[in-house]
């Protein structure tokens, strides 16, 4: 299975300039692509969104291109070196690039392999799905069905519930639980700061140490850290069947 | 314009027993009604949560039936002296609504003057659309347009940011402003026990000292307290118009 994916929970780090946290990853899984088309589409100002992430990027020294200004957005992604989803509001992001038919050409831009990096939202859609989504519904997308190139849900900016803070809804593990009463997809609970780096089969976690939490359905939450791979937890049918046709795993 | 809803924040507070914090407005709601109809879609055991609202309800001397054992629910809606909508996935509950009839039945039952109440979802069901719920979009629905009985929307559990705790996406009030930037209808947040008793035209904001915030695209939010009437704030239209037709304003 092809595929180069960096999955980033968030891009804004309070204190910190856009994406310095993860400069650093962007610029390593990157490598030597001399270009990169972000796709706005998760705000709604994608002039000034696309202003932000070139000057985000300025000290990668790749040439960063918006799609919301190709003349030919479904060849744009064809033709990219890699491709950056910003974050935003994940409906809104859904429903331009489902009603656009940019959801068919960034699945197989993917799929073969492109380079793709999301934060956020831009990692939500990902997933088979955004169902795991915290944003806010302010958009009837046509479906929430998402890019599918990984077979788990991401649930970004995880956060565990401070016990002092008084109640305000569902936490956020309520809500996954809810998910999987009716979902049987595993959910990773991304906190602040980390990321998923996907190369093949192999899924490392990367970042903060925080660490992330995965959810399965039926069993309880287990607790990652930064460096574990998580393949045979997130995609344990994707490595089964990798290692039956005798594929190697580099690692061992 | 007949109608009569309570319409409130969150139905188990912290440390006291489920419907307890606002079962003295209940009661006050319901007066001399002797039955209860009780929507327990918002949850995916709907057994257990019927019997949870019979047990929340049994110092109010009502008779409590669940329409998901009712052999023609449409016409339990109908005939039903009031209607209490429980909390849960706003998306389930939807969902539901929509595909077996029922939403339709309930927008002409709370429009006809009938008692409606309803806590989280319940309450996020009288608005236009549910896109400004906080729960997770675990099922694809139908739709996202609502009942609709009120001419804004609601955002239960409304919570400030505290700003000691550390970042973990959005603040309740940015999501709020992502729907403003392409919905004009005013949005309520509700904090935890408040809600809204609305009498025809009058909408007045009761429980806790907490309160709540109003925001209207375009213009700062704005803080109300408990006893005060929104009217005007929320359905300037509505008010305008009733004014206009000479209805009388009794409490003025």
């Amino acid at each position: 299975m092809k595929r180069h994916l960096l999955l980033i929970s968030n891009s804004t780090q309070p204190g910190r300039p856009y994406l310095e946290h993860c400069l650093d990853e962007m610029a390593s899984f990157l490598a030597d692509a001399r270009s990169v088309l972000f796709v706005p589409y998760a705000m709604q100002n994608v002039d000034a969104y696309a202003d932000a992430a070139r000057n985000g990027l300025r000290d990668l020294g790749v040439q960063v291109s918006s799609i919301h200004r190709a003349e030919d957005p479904l060849g744009a992604v064809r033709d990219a070196e890699a491709i950056f989803i910003g974050g935003g509001n994940t409906f809104r992001l859904l429903d331009r690039l489902a009603r656009s038919g940019l959801l068919g050409a960034l699945r197989s831009f993917a799929r073969a392999g492109g380079r793709y990096m999301g934060t956020s939202a831009g990692s939500n859609m990902a997933g088979p799905t955004i169902k795991t989504t915290n944003d806010m519904p302010i958009i009837y997308p046509p479906t929430f069905d998402a890019l599918d190139i990984v077979s788990f849900n991401i649930n970004p900016h995880y956060a565990d519930r401070d016990p002092d803070v008084p109640h305000d809804g569902e936490t956020r593990s309520q809500r996954i639980a809810e998910f999987h009463e009716i979902d049987s997809h595993a959910v990773i609970g991304l906190r602040e700061q980390t990321m998923l780096l996907v190369d093949g089969t192999s899924i490392q976690l990367r970042g903060s140490h925080a660490g992330a939490k995965v959810f399965r359905q039926g069993q309880p939450p287990t607790e990652h850290h930064a460096g574990e791979f998580l393949d045979h937890v997130l995609e344990p049918h994707t490595t089964l069947q990798a290692s039956t046709n005798g594929a190697k795993d580099d690692r061992e």
